[in-house]
């Protein structure tokens, strides 16, 4: 058994969530706050066989991963011809994973 | 010394939680939902000498382990005469217990 | 690669969560509560290269480990002269950290 603590942006929790639920994964959110990313993130603890470490990495960087994303700024309120009217480029996502080795597992 | 990190439901968390002060398990409580249980659980983190493990596992086991109960539904208000109004058995309770390695441990 | 979790006094952690971004140290937050220190703790977790653990360390202990301090308690509003409108020495702070084995770490 592994345990992977998997921290992820808040934006990404919920399409995680949702397939770990799918991938019969057990997971448990942990309340957190800030820090390996920018604010506003989640943590998970997933209690796991070592044959399925991989299809859960898989996962959460197909899901979390850092990606670029086309973003339309609000438009200029003052009326003037402004740059800012087109979509730029902005980074989303990202996820810092960490595999850790596990003596016993439980269930009770 | 070893962290063991224990996921059980709200329901037995207090009691659980005087037993670790009653036998001075050093504890702290972590803020968690969902996952491993059905909804409303509590997460300890526990940092403990290896010779400790197994009492701190069989407090775990006696006071949060799967077990069935027997439940009254709340009587069926249209006064209709109802199965339900006998105890029923529920299934409630449930831990799920990692144990992991650990290198060092201070208190400073 | 190292996990460390790292419970200290919540009024250590602002100091030490500004510690951990000078020296440019990842850390997450964990929103806990009681157990293993007085109420109101805090929990940050920290993967770290194993070569900078013992500089994380240093950085805790040095900011939140227990010392004693000398507080002037609230003066006695009845008027009488009182023992208590002298500085007393009380203890303050203190940490337990758990440094962890880790098989992996990852940034997706
Ligand atoms: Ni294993
Ligand atoms: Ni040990
Ligand atoms: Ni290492």
């Amino acid at each position: 058994m592994k345990l992977i603590i998997a921290i992820v942006q808040n934006k990404d929790a919920s399409k995680l969530q949702a397939a770990f639920v799918k991938n019969n994964i057990p997971e448990t959110k942990l309340s957190t706050t800030g820090g390996f990313l920018r604010a506003g993130n989640t943590t998970y603890m997933i209690g796991i066989k070592d044959e399925r470490v991989k299809e859960v990495l898989d996962i959460i960087k197909n899901i979390s991963r850092t990606r670029e994303q086309y973003m339309t700024p609000p438009v200029n309120l003052d009326g003037g011809i402004s740059d800012a009217s087109y979509p730029v480029k902005v980074q989303v996502g990202g996820a810092t994973v960490m595999v850790l080795p596990m003596d016993n597992f439980y269930q009770f």
